[in-house]
């Protein structure tokens, strides 16, 4: 049997994130990816391009989750610093890495691999290689610590590639229930449910959208009868209230 | 004169964001607005809605930064348990803060100012409010950490009543330039750049955009001369190579 309680943490490194003038798209993409092999995020941290934060994030993440995925910082830029930080984190050779530099000879044509993109292939001693099937430069991972382009297209063209290189549990399910009514009137009958389902996680979220008010219910557990169970309780109450059911 | 370096982190609290299923914008909204006021948000955490682990955040977070801000958690049901986790954290009493529950009191219609309503005044004691114009349940301050509500559009309405609740420094300038290039051309040049103008952060940032593709790169100082000169810098260099300067 699978283990259930696979956990990931994700980090972001990011000046442009910090600054708010990017809105980071990686965690939902990455996290919704996470869920579909069965591995549960646990935290996320943004930081900065700074070099002794991100070894120390990722010293102190590595050892708390089964895996570590960092985005950013892997280009050919002067604050592109992620590889040299995990280099220093694992205390490993930082040098250019052998397939990674054939696989960057061959995309570009003849003279086109110039010093700039040869930083791209300079990668803590013994990486292994992520393939990137949009813009040749690969990813890498060193132990739990995968470390991604943080440019979102070329992120998810990168994930395909992953799926048997990281050991998942079974498929987090999730069921969501949208009702025409404020979080108030089912506060109440809501704790209960939770309370006679300690194994399902029940978010309860009020959304304005389109004109439309009301609360979405989600419940999210690896067992698709315990979702059933427990959304059988939930109708229950709801139609006792006389709360109508909406798309959402 | 005024304090340059004045840190703020964000602590996103949210299984719906952890999950994927809720795509995060309230740190772009923060982050934006701290600029705005001149500090500089140096660490986004997302966790989830777990007691122990909002109060070792807080607890942690509240001594390395100013200010911290939380988002989520603030509302009526069993999934909301901010306030009294920050409670826990400052070791004050979880209480019914009266005038949280007057404003509470005179905003609903008679009789519908309900018990799960009343979960939302329960606060630590002592607490300062943040008023809320869009739905009058409010937010709260302990010392220097600010709790919001996690739904963006309130959480937007919020920040007006808070500028003169936090002490920032200078407004943190940023200024784009975008090039029809890609960063390999221009890398080492843009480090040479950065060498000479320590005091401006740069960052490079390639796009892909309606058939487009560039670098913008973002030049961040509280000092618009350091801008200015270090842009000139980067013109000169963007003119010699005969790059096209693009509109973004």
């Amino acid at each position: 049997m699978k283990k259930n309680n696979i956990q990931a943490s994700i980090i972001i490194i990011g000046n442009e994130i910090l600054s708010g003038r990017t809105q980071d798209t990686n965690t939902s993409t990455l996290a919704n990816w996470f869920n579909s092999i069965g591995v549960k995020v646990s935290e996320v941290r943004v930081i900065p391009d700074e070099e002794n934060i991100i070894i120390e994030t990722v010293n102190l993440l590595r050892k708390k989750f089964d895996y570590v995925f960092t985005t950013g910082g892997i280009g050919p830029t002067h604050d592109d610093i992620t590889a040299a930080s995990i280099s220093k984190a694992f205390a490993k050779k930082y040098e250019i890495h052998k397939d990674a530099y054939k696989i960057l000879e061959d995309y570009y044509k003849p003279g086109e691999f110039n010093e700039g993109r040869q930083k791209m292939v300079w990668m803590p001693e013994k990486a292994n290689l992520i393939l990137n099937p949009t813009s040749g430069a690969p990813g890498f991972y060193v132990d739990n610590v995968f470390c991604l382009p943080g440019v979102p297209s070329i992120l998810k063209s990168m994930l395909g590639g992953l799926k048997n290189k990281i050991i998942g549990g079974k498929p987090i399910l999730s069921h969501t229930i949208s009702l025409k009514t404020v979080e108030s009137e089912i506060a109440e009958s809501l704790s209960q449910v939770q309370n006679n389902n300690k194994d399902v996680e029940i978010g309860s979220y009020p959304f304005f959208h389109a004109g439309k008010l009301g609360v979405s219910i989600v419940l999210r557990s690896e067992d698709k009868s315990k979702i059933d169970n427990c959304s059988s309780q939930i109708l229950n109450f709801v139609k006792e209230k006389k709360i109508l059911i909406v798309n959402r």
